[in-house]
């Protein structure tokens, strides 16, 4: 990278994907001048790997060419209230419109990066898909010049679209997540080991790589073996909520089969 | 693998499974001398790869070791009336008792592969958790020889373990996939590509691997952000089915989280 495209940034939060983005933009070349978070403890502790100074007040912000506001979607807009500049100011959240932070700063934007993020796992980067939005043209080239330096896998996607993403990714993160949480339940009425399952999960996963979920989908529902879906909800017997849900997961493979 | 372990199977049933199974128990030296399939073009099809006889009836099977019924799971009932022998007598379906196929010999058995199986996917069968269970001691320890000479992932399960792992393998492998199948829906009406959600899929997936799925959950119901499951909600407004399931699921994390 040359030394035109070095940008110095503030980094607003400190959590889970303020801690990847920080790494991320490290590597990447840039410098983090300053990490703000709510707690000294968490400022520090993220400030310190980045070569950066924690703060914990957001009076004192330095001039810097990028704010990047990574905290939870309901504290941006009481954040934005203590932003006024010409620099760049962004968000990254799916679930947040750009108007949000267009008071800070005349040159507005978003980098949504649609993965899930655990401070303690590793993660590879350069693979996270990153959705970029802004407020005029100017920033948008200076956006999209940022996250191909940080990630292979970057599209232009304007708030309406990055909200149906977001909802898009609750499902297919959250919501299968608690199919598995589930799964776990049912094996340790029986004491049975989660670990049996994880060939099974892997595989699953693998294949819709390789076409629509929706076309690999199997199973008693989708072959509409009814005998057995009877019983699995007697299995289920005492629990209604997961008799319930089983039934409704059931009729929604059944109407898509259809 | 010795002489003495080779044995002569009968492979009753060419799907999915049966092909996955046919060539592991091939690659493993056994010999399977027929297979059977209620069509003579899917008989033909698998029984040419094995090197085996194919057959559309079950009136003239050979004297075999290992007799292995891998027909759905409302058709083994019907496909043990037509065998009566003292070899070993097999089924391979998770949700089918024992009791079903004990008329067929007093060496009955099963083996369930608790994985998802399509016949254009490659796979690698070493992996495959394989559950044994047999009627008697004899025949249970035959079954293990064969199951350790196919895959590194044996446990021996009796029928209502078995059930219970049968249901749960279709929270975590079917109702996962729908998850994904409703992902590409949203996504699809926003002309959204659905390979934008693989790197979070596979996250998803990873993380399982370090820490219990319950432990792992994250989204806006893990967190209660009422704001936005609201907001999702109303973007799901006209389909009421959708609506429903995204109520129920994120209902259920949040009470899994209290």
């Amino acid at each position: 990278m040359g030394l035109k495209e070095k940008k110095r940034i503030v980094l607003i939060g400190a959590g889970n994907l303020a801690t990847h983005l920080g790494h991320a933009l490290n590597s990447a070349g840039h410098q983090v001048v300053q990490v703000y978070s709510r707690t000294k403890k968490s400022a520090t502790e993220l400030a310190t790997k980045l070569n950066a100074l924690p703060v914990t007040s957001l009076n004192k912000l330095p001039e810097a060419d990028i704010y990047i506001i990574a905290v939870k979607d309901d504290a941006i807009a009481q954040v934005c209230k203590s932003i006024k500049t010409n620099g760049i100011v962004i968000h990254t959240s799916g679930s947040t419109g750009i108007d949000v932070i267009k008071r800070c700063s005349p040159n507005a934007g978003v980098l949504y990066p649609l993965q899930t993020f655990s401070k303690k796992r590793t993660l590879d980067f350069s693979k996270v898909p990153l959705c970029v939005e802004a407020t005029n043209h100017k920033t948008e080239r200076e956006l999209l010049l940022l996250a191909r330096g940080l990630s292979e896998n970057v599209t232009v996607v304007d708030s309406e679209k990055r909200k149906t993403l977001h909802l898009a990714a609750v499902f297919a993160c959250n919501f299968s997540n608690h199919m598995f949480a589930v799964a776990e339940t049912i094996l340790k009425k029986d004491k049975l080991p989660f670990s049996l399952l994880i060939p099974l999960i892997e595989e699953t996963t693998a294949k819709i790589k390789s076409g629509s979920p929706e076309k690999m989908q199997t199973g008693p529902a989708a072959r509409q073996d009814v005998t057995i879906m009877k019983k699995h909800l007697k299995m289920l017997g005492k629990d209604k909520q997961l008799q319930q849900l089983y039934s409704l997961v059931s009729k929604n493979i059944i109407k898509n089969k259809a």
